[in-house]
């Protein structure tokens, strides 16, 4: 029998139980609407991913029920896919299941819990749910339907992270369609990863695939959305956009052979929407800072405009993501600012239109050392003071955002952050940072990115020597080596775990590469207290990544 | 046949291999020269714990196998029991496992594998380990020993957070005592809980047990040791010193009826170390401090201080931590601070002969309010300006710190972690928190504590009302309910997870209710960038509770 599935790619709110539920039933009335027989939501659509520690308050997985009833209440005449948190009533293992509910005549039909449970990087499954064992398919209108719950899907063969397997025990069952439900972050590498291990579960069980991902950015995780749906032989029939809510219908049949046949229900000229690694950050880091702002119900950025990339780059996105009358741009100068600094900050807020304030540093940092002189006495200038400007401006900015309700960006870059090359309390201080997972050489692609029609960003901000400006005539590349190389180093150590002898081994000077690694190791405690980074790489700063404080680092 | 145990319950320091393998070397040749059979080391003894995401480099893994190596190169005559990660070799599953080495004859003769992963709270074990399935005992002079691993005898039958049970299966192989390696951190009441488990394991297995836990802090968390001996029939045979490093032997022999008996090698006199949560508490703070200093190898502590309780606490803990020639205490007076508040403050550093400095901040303040007034201009005086005395004092600290080499302590208190009742910044500074887990109530009773023998805390900061001082006349009462009334509630919503009605049910006003919780839950944001927290309780801000920031929570 022919059914008519529509696929909800959607964004939710973590926790509000009145805003997601609204969706899902509203679009629930869009799809019956246009005909469809079943309407397919994300991974824990019903309180969003992730909730965290929201899923050990009892109060919390009661009102997840609550919304599931009022879900299943207007599902008369049409059937859904949902994702909640359900109690484990077995009395023994974790408290809960990640579960599906499969909603029919108003009524849960089929409860099916996630049985592989990611518990790495930025996930902890495990910290709060209990992987299935059971497994069952189920029959609707015909069809018989393996569902399964999005890492349920990403067992391979050539890297079995788990010692089960989902789908073999379900094959057994001869469904004849798969329906996965997601919730997968975005990371710049991610889609094509994602599209190969979906193709390839449909070429081993030689079943076409539904797909359906969440979308929207909850704090530091961007989620990408770009839904995906396969035929039994692992070719993509459909991908929906990425970054946006979207709902598309297909048909489900069966051919000649007995073998399901999915077929998308509109024109059907399906184009791709994979783009290059630059585009996909720069509109996951536009999301990741509209739901920041949105789903925290404030409106107006603040920051720090220094005249240098960073900030010129963060400055550019809030605007578009936020519009220009929302960004405040501060220019807070110092003794040691260069005049072209000052000129070029004030050429971007031209260029965007965006607000601006001016406030000299120097009788702050002058009364600071004044008060401070019976301890500091003769002692050199040194990175105290340097420290006392970033901290100045910390302190202005936050009195700012204190006076008038405005969240702070952090404009720190991941090669900063990584290498500890900022101020904590100053230059690190934010509400969310922006390109805390953007390396200084990806700041760049991403600047050009933006001037790709005109000239947003000042073309000096571009091509001149960074400097944090905090002593005369400073450069980053007095103290760090030049980008490209550090970005490379890094990206093995952080990305990569490789030892220093393993990327001494791949060509780079010992001493540069001892240097940036002991770097690294020691600005942990600074990292522990930065805000939380936009995550757009597959190894963020941040929940993803989790080293001690007080350990002894290997170099 | 009879053999001599030793129980060797010692401090390591997280991936500092050189100094955990000559502590574990040493402890086995003097345990020899006591005629010592079998030295039992703690959990993952050989990388200290927890080593977080150390585990996921290559190197670091190797590095544990080589310590073994050489610790078994030294057991050539004696057998020894030493924690450590080995790599999953059966291709499915995590890369790891969380493993003890039986070392006899100086080889490895026995691995067992860690089956239950803690992965609640402050635990991520199944972050990195596979859980093991299969068991098996050890046959070491007679004896037939079941080994397991901390949470493996924690799976009681009341509250059975997983679906095995490794001594079950174990005990079928009719092993005649067990032993288990252990890494379990301190919270106040953990010590009566850990006895009442392990006591129920002797009785439902009936065999006797030796505990071995680990003792030192490793940033946040705090290992208590209090390692322990039991009989068949439950009973405690012995318990190890609290919060030091102890060594202790044991004879294990048979009985008439066959049965292992155990006999505490010397006199035998056995006193219980339990004391009260106070003293435990302070206790834990102690070694908490010592050991973020020795460990991340700085030697001098600075802080704030008000005059008021908390930061006179702080005061009064680092002395006897580290020395107070090792304290700096800064007294930084602003236009609103009373002068009992510096009378206070230079009491506390006469009792405790540590340094101090005052250094003033009206003209600092005055300069801020002097460049934000093109901006703020007659807008009137609010939390703008009261955060800029308390950012302008973590500046002033901050420089202190970068000058001369100090490490930051906070002061901020569980109670107002947890209302948000500090400034991001500022007063919630500092590269550990000493109190960030306890509340202001049993800061009152730690002051008394302190001051058991003599007046240390000046009894002026103990009795007055608590203030901030940050306006004329301010009081903490102005803006929280009583601290009695406050900590029950953050108790009952921290600690138990109730909810808003819940905790209305149980007695309290509804408006101050809903209140707190509120103000817990709009904290997240500025509890996300604290520094890491001493932990005490069985529930601290920080890595054991991971809430969402940009969630919508329930009050």
């Amino acid at each position: 029998m022919m059914i008519n599935i529509a696929l909800a790619q959607l964004n939710y709110h973590v926790g509000n139980f009145e805003s997601n539920t609204k969706k899902i039933i509203s679009t629930i009335e869009t799809a019956r609407s246009n005909g469809a027989d079943l309407v397919v939501f994300s991974e824990l659509c019903v309180c969003g991913y992730p909730a965290r520690d929201f899923f050990e308050f009892k109060e919390f997985i009661d009102l997840c029920e609550d919304a599931a009833l009022q879900i299943a209440a207007v599902c008369a005449d049409i059937a859904c896919i949902i994702g909640l948190p359900t109690p484990n009533l077995r009395h023994q293992g974790k408290d809960l299941f990640n579960s599906a509910y499969f909603i029919e005549n108003g009524k849960v039909k089929a409860v099916v819990n996630k049985a592989l449970l990611p518990n790495y990087d930025v996930f902890d499954e495990y910290r709060y749910f209990e992987p299935e064992t059971n497994f069952s398919c189920i029959d609707f209108k015909g069809h018989r339907i393996a569902l399964t719950i999005c890492e349920d899907l990403w067992n391979t063969i050539e890297n079995p992270l788990y010692i089960t397997r989902p789908m073999d025990m379900l094959i057994e069952q001869h469904p004849d369609v798969m329906i996965n439900i997601a919730a997968s972050p975005f990371a710049y590498n991610h889609d094509t990863e994602r599209i190969d291990i979906l193709s390839g579960n449909c070429t081993q069980y030689n079943l076409p695939l539904f797909y359906v991902n969440q979308v929207g950015a909850q704090t530091e995780l961007i989620f990408d959305g770009g839904s995906l749906v396969f035929d039994a032989e692992g070719n993509m029939l459909d991908e929906l956009p990425y970054f946006k809510e979207h709902v598309s219908y297909y048909k489900l049949d069966k051919g000649e052979n007995g073998k399901a046949v999915v077929s998308y229900q509109h024109t059907g000229t399906f184009k791709p929407h994979h783009t290059s690694d630059i585009e996909q950050i720069h509109q996951g880091l536009l999301l990741g800072i509209r739901d920041y702002f949105y789903k925290s119900g404030f409106t107006r950025a603040i920051l720090g405009l220094s005249g240098g990339i960073d900030s010129a780059v963060v400055c550019a996105l809030a605007a578009e993501a936020l519009g220009a009358e929302n960004v405040m741009a501060v220019l807070l100068p110092s003794k040691f600012s260069s005049d072209h600094s000052i000129g070029d900050a004030e050429d971007l807020v031209k260029n965007l239109g965006c607000k601006s304030e001016t406030i000299a540093i120097k009788n702050i940092t002058d009364s600071f050392e004044t008060a401070l002189h019976p301890q500091f006495n003769t002692l050199p200038f040194n990175i105290a003071e340097e420290n006392i400007q970033s901290r100045t401006r910390g302190v202005l900015l936050m009195a700012m955002c204190n006076k008038f309700g405005y969240i702070l960006l952090n404009t720190s870059n991941k090669s900063e952050a990584a290498v500890g090359y900022g101020t904590l309390y100053g230059d690190m201080c934010g509400g969310i940072s922006v390109l805390g997972d953007v390396y200084k050489t990806q700041v760049y692609q991403l600047a050009n990115y933006i001037n790709r029609d005109k000239e947003v960003i000042p073309l000096n901000s571009i091509v001149k020597p960074p400097s944090a400006e905090l002593r005369p005539g400073q450069k980053d590349s007095d103290s760090l080596p030049d980008y490209d190389i550090l970005d490379t180093i890094l990206m093995e150590y952080v990305e990569h775990r490789k030892s220093s002898s393993e990327i001494i081994n791949m060509g780079y000077d010992e001493q540069v590469v001892k240097r940036v690694i002991k770097l690294v190791n020691t600005a942990e405690h600074k990292r522990y207290q930065t805000p939380p980074i936009l995550r757009v790489s597959p190894k963020a700063f941040g929940m993803g990544r989790r080293m001690p404080i007080v350990g002894k680092y290997l170099s």
